[in-house]
């Protein structure tokens, strides 16, 4: 049980505050990008000792694939992140609307420049890189434990400062969902795209670091 | 009378930076939120092997719940982190005097944008959010006491980035006290909010985190 | 083979994220600066323990005279980066498109504002002052493995803070070679320096280092 | 010898960087502040092994006083520091030339905005600050030795963070009279209160850590 409520909490963490710095701060692209990136950090450090720390369920996909956590699990896990993204994108809806803002803003992720072939490839590849990192970096061979929660916080900061402008930077089904189910329109039903992509993203990565993190040289 | 010091110190410095960097440095969102929390990270290195490194009356009321700390340490922490708080504030003023700028303007936290109950909620949930991360960073079982310092900075930065337009983001009843008590006006009278919904959210950080903290899965 | 891979993936990020912060994000010096040397910083972490994480032809130049790498491994290292950074340029190329931007704006580096003699000794002095860090944080003697990977990103963005406006800021022949085939023109023209200058300052910092690192006071 | 040379590429970086990232990159507060701060922190794991990393006449003035250094080192140590900033706003003057820019703009401190007697007050406090957390956070007794290069450089971006609008955010002898020396004029006439100011907050830094750092209770 502690072990969801803990990916709530961090799943929370990075929707509430990362939708935020777009909704409420208005910050610029570095504001945005180190919001959420950090948002993983503090709950990685805070929570990560309970959880593992995925609060993204394609992380969580990865994280079964490598047989690192059980089917069960990943579905309780995966649940508490939806879950949490949904609770965390009503408050900052609240909150938006004390301030006098439009309803619909809420951070949710769209690609309103560029064709949903290219969107697809965005979300697949800056999630297949951040996976990548977050395989390498937990392992148990040649990561480093105590600077993990800290990298991966920063890689998904760096993967937003690539994405932010061409799809959201969601990488993550939960924070896109959670946004979507209060903004309606064009993210509502672009929402697909943000469950497939990360989570093919996720598969492939899973693969590639078993090439990466087996012994042979 | 070295853990006074050690409270006095590091409040000092969280609301004489963060004050400063929107009075005097006129700073960006991230710079503000930077400023208060890297504030919190240096003192926590520097003083918190000392006195544990509050620098908050939140943080102590929250302390002194989880039996970290007696309640006579407790009063004596908070009484020296509101003359910290004073003593910078009026620093503060006296350097934007010199620069020529408005005696009324100190950084001073105060909601004129949203209700009272909504700036209740939002003081709460996020000092709830930040006294959570702090106790579970902290705790012996699965926190990380090296990175503890930098987390708990660089969660009240992302608190900060969330609530400053709603509220000023305070989450600390001392960093409030100070300022409002030299500016004066609506920040004196909205002051009681400042000092009870920072306390009830510790307070419920306090009794949520003994559940997290439990051993049983 | 996996180090030329883990060569590959953190060259690629590097040209990746830190070109894209340039193209896609169009960000401020401190985004650009953050983004190419916090790539450094994840990419040192998540994979510097299977290659070394170099990422840099000028870094393995500097490893190979220092004799901490062979020199079938240091042609094997350079043709990975070169091949990353191309790949990477190629994407950004792809996704600047999609956004209906200047298909010959990539980020490559150039100095139109300056002598071709400042910009050699600017691009020389950078990555002098890099490799001299690179070499001294990770000696066995008095450096901090622990934390190199870190140190190592936040000097190459600094040094970007510095260089940008100058050169563009490179330090780093893959990074100017992906970008220069794809954009052409002055670029191209110019990319002998891009590779020569940083090379030099790398066999500098490689002497250098020999005395600052050797063991008598 | 080693030491010296350490000590003149750490006081080269901080003063060649962060008066970069004000004339060259003309960057925002928060872009400056970490310029100069980061620059002390990479040079302290980069050098800080072989000469303890002060970079800083004022520091060695607080190190000699606490016993950590002999007078005839610190002296040789306060010689180098001055060099390498004299050398370093040399380069800096050159760079900008190349930009067309003016040659008297090279970053020097000063304080058109408000009296002398306060800004011998904001130095002198934002010295004694900057020491204070210094001396702590390197104590034997409560600091911690590895986050202790990345606390300092934090500390001195946040003191710039405040003190930059008023007198330029020095807290360096060095670093006032490189500039200075080269740009002339006010910054040359007001060279004696940077040098004197950090001069007296180091030394009451000093004394006051000798009680916080004291054993008893």
């Amino acid at each position: 049980m502690r072990k969801y409520v803990s990916e709530f909490l961090g799943t929370f963490l990075l929707v509430f505050i990362g939708t935020s710095s777009v909704v409420i701060a208005r910050g610029s692209v570095l504001t945005i990008a180190l919001a959420f990136g950090l948002a993983v950090t503090i709950s990685a450090y805070a929570f990560g000792g309970i959880s593992g720390g995925h609060f993204n369920p394609a992380v969580t996909t990865a994280m079964w694939l490598n047989k690192r956590i059980g089917l069960a699990d990943a579905i309780g896990y995966i649940v508490s992140q939806i879950i949490a993204a949904c609770l965390a994108s009503w408050l900052v809806q609240l909150f938006a609307k004390g301030l006098g803002q439009a309803a619909n803003q809420l951070g949710q992720t769209d690609f309103p420049k560029i064709s949903v072939g290219l969107a697809f490839t965005v979300e697949t590849l800056a999630t297949f890189l951040f996976l990548t990192i977050i395989l390498n970096v937990t392992s148990k061979e040649h990561g480093n434990s105590d600077f993990a929660g800290l990298i991966i916080g920063l890689a998904l900061a760096l993967m937003i400062v690539f994405s932010l402008n061409l799809t959201g930077g969601s990488l993550n089904p939960a924070r896109s969902i959670g946004p979507a189910l209060f903004a309606g329109g064009s993210a509502l039903s672009h929402l697909w795209l943000y469950v497939v992509a990360p989570e093919v993203g996720a598969i492939i990565a899973a693969y590639v670091s078993k090439f990466l993190l087996q012994s042979e040289d």
